[in-house]
């Protein structure tokens, strides 16, 4: 049987004011989690939802991490694990978000107080955190509510997972999620993530897939100390002319990664998965708007999809150790550090496009002659995620997206990483769903960040009713 | 006849301590030009050389340069000019000096307080500008003190200018040496600068020749602002690898520059000269000292001395809007600026060298084939300078370096610009000699700037005998 939503919706609706205000008295809390002043902000965002989740009867456990690392005396905020609902004859759904915002200061461009939600006659909602991730998170609380209010039964049993650190590198979170997916998070059959983003501004999209990030460090050294440039230029091997060389082997203007043997890591791209990028809802323009140029490297829409999502990338991030302010300085720098990563995509195994980059840069080095010391070491890594689609997880949230939007969503995936989807999946073993609430035009970590009210609302439908649906999905 | 100057030197050796304690003066005012807090400093230390020189008998006058560019309520430090003497039978020496100083503070890691003078057993005098260039410019001070004191009739009319912005630029200075070229300046008939140091630590130095310096950025931009590399990594050209690509064709980690025709501008290298270069006292292991490092490019004395003096560098100094801190970021960057000069030699014109840098970079930007936008801009160019060390200058100074020090003088080039040098040689058109006082290891610009007793008692010794012969030696 359909779920029967129309009293859900209704109440939705009546309350989108009440909803509107819960989220402003949350933008109002500055929990920027990059910044040691502003814990004790990160704290009272913690409590807020602690106490909106128990006046809905939900039970809510805190989790508190410990010190932040670098910071001795820097206490991590907590994680909040909430429980609403406890029948044993329901599905459990575990969701995930994040309470703390990225830095945000009036002068650096704001059109409004960051700090406070601003709604100008588009229906824009202007404030950090609207949309990335205080709207989502909200949105399974004003979920309850309505249902509470509408008297329609609370379809599954909603555990929560929500951080305080994710703008921060989620520190303390992969423990806490390790320690308790066989404990709080032990009942979950599936786990669904809002925190990305649709592709555009019109169409809901669901996404499965993620690519991961190698990150390395390559530095060059040679002189004891930074050196005049007139004093010892044609004396001294420069570090920086061997880094620029080194670095410029890696990738090509056309984007094509220049390390021998990695592109062949790469899953084949089969006709079938061809075929998919055809319908998806994405426009060459919409492109041009987010990179404010035309300087893309391909001229369609299918490569360009396919080289964001299923294909690798090496970019080229900056040097450290060189002069990098305005200005003229005649300086050899003493000890360079080239910042470089690769998108890793199926089925590239991150120790083997390690040892691949290494062997690269290696015989590259040794091409130049130099009598500098190199390191090439890898930073950080993190691998890609894709999910089956084809799982009752899925295929809930897009019976919800139909009929709260009249569309079926577009099937995504993403370039960048969501790390906690991966932990999430390894640690409980469940399918993991990433249901967007927020459109491509949010600017979240950006200046004017903003979630569109019919966003904020219809997603607060979506959550509901992607509910419902998996509550009676069949098993996949 | 030769000079007598015995009685002069012993002079010189019975205030020492006098001449000590006037430089532990000069050091105690924190001159520091970079640092408009203490601009009154600067004009405190001008001050004090006026007074200095008045109590001599010197005429003093002030040339007031106007405002710092960029700083509208910021008065530039007065150019001294001070004349001792106006004898029309004497021959007019114009000697230049700076009485500003790099920024020091303890906790950058010196030894002791940098603004007080403090001499260790060795005879070594720590304290900021005791080298650079305060030493030297009271020497001048020291030499008219000591003649007076052991009754020596002064050998030649001594004219003086002392700027307060060297360390800065030396910002207001051209328009006032050719503004007196023609009126304070116009008698004279020689120039002698004491502003740079020894090629080691032993034997003295004249030194005839600077490289000039033309410094370039090289701007690459596509994006309208800086893009996250897992969103946009593989859709967008990134200015960072076509800049990278492009620096990399520059020079190669031998030294040798990449760019067509440049290398051929070069004046030949004639066998005359190559025999210069055995004589210079200079080992190897005294550059493994200065590069903390023994990352050399050349493994022999004249290979080295060559590189450094009579051929051109490139040297790429880094790289602007990139990410350049510490840690790893997943950054795009939209608009990345390099910056690399070349050392220029005769005979390179800087136009020339313009034209073909531009040509160069051109042509390899368009085998890029990039999207994006390039722009190669110079940013400032110094000539290099060559004076002829067989004029009457030079003799005189090379003579009294024997009187001194017992040894002939290595006649050095510096690969490094001092451009009053050639403002002064344009402005005036006469001979100008660089006289150093300090050695290689005082570390000027360093943390434990340093003169040595030394160096500074037998340097007052030489100023004046060096006035001394160029009063006698017949014009060449």
């Amino acid at each position: 049987m359909a779920p029967q939503l129309d009293g859900y919706f209704k109440q939705v609706d009546l309350m989108a004011d009440s909803f509107i205000n819960r989220l402003r008295s949350a933008v109002a809390i500055p929990s920027v989690s990059a910044v040691p002043d502003l814990r004790p902000k990160v704290v009272a965002m913690a409590d807020f939802l602690e106490k909106e989740l128990k006046a809905l009867g939900a039970s809510v456990e805190k989790r508190l991490p410990g010190k932040q690392p670098g910071h001795p005396s820097l206490d991590l905020p907590p994680i909040i694990l909430g429980r609403y609902g406890s029948d044993a004859k329901k599905r459990t759904i575990l969701v995930y978000g994040h309470y703390d915002v990225q830095p945000a200061l009036k002068e650096d461009g704001w059109a409004t107080d960051p700090f406070d939600l601003t709604v100008d006659e588009q229906g824009r909602m202007y404030g950090r955190g609207s949309t990335d991730d205080k709207g989502p998170v909200l949105g399974w609380i004003n979920a309850i509510e309505a249902h509470q209010k509408a008297g329609v039964d609370f379809p599954v049993n909603l555990l929560m997972c929500f951080e305080g650190m994710e703008e921060y590198g989620s520190e303390g979170l992969d423990d806490v999620i390790k320690a308790e997916a066989s404990k709080f998070f032990k009942d979950a059959e599936a786990v669904c993530i809002s925190d990305n983003y649709w592709l555009g501004t019109e169409k809901p999209c669901l996404t499965y897939g993620l690519r991961g990030c190698s990150y390395y460090s390559l530095t060059v050294s040679g002189p004891g100390q930074d050196l005049h440039s007139g004093v010892f230029g044609g004396t001294v091997t420069e570090p920086m002319t061997d880094l620029v060389r080194l670095l410029a082997t890696l990738v090509d203007s056309k984007g094509k990664i220049q390390i021998p043997g990695l592109n062949e890591l790469v899953a084949p791209l089969t006709d079938e998965e061809k075929e998919l990028y055809k319908d998806i809802s994405f426009e060459m323009s919409d492109l041009y708007q987010s990179l404010g140029s035309e300087t893309s490297i391909h001229s369609n829409k299918e490569d360009t999809l396919m080289a964001r999502w299923r294909f690798p990338t090496l970019s080229i991030h900056g040097i450290e150790g060189a002069y990098s302010a305005p200005g003229a300085k005649t300086v050899i720098p003493a000890k360079v550090i080239g910042k470089f990563s690769i998108r890793t995509v199926p089925n590239m195994e991150p120790d083997k496009v390690d040892e691949l980059v290494f062997k690269s840069v290696d015989a590259e080095w040794k091409k130049l002659g130099s009598n500098n010391t190199m390191k090439c070491e890898l930073q950080h890594s993190g691998n890609w995620w894709v999910a089956s689609p084809k799982h009752w997880n899925f295929s809930a949230a897009s019976k919800a997206v139909e009929k709260v939007f009249g569309v079926k969503p577009d099937f995504t995936r993403e370039g960048g990483s969501i790390p906690v989807t991966l932990t999430f999946e390894q640690a409980t073993g469940k399918n993991v769903l990433l249901l967007p609430m927020g459109s491509s035009t949010d600017a979240a970590h950006s200046i004017n960040e903003k979630l569109d009210k019919r966003n904020y609302i219809e997603g607060i439908k979506l959550l509901g009713a992607y509910l419902h649906y998996a509550a009676e999905e069949a098993q996949v």
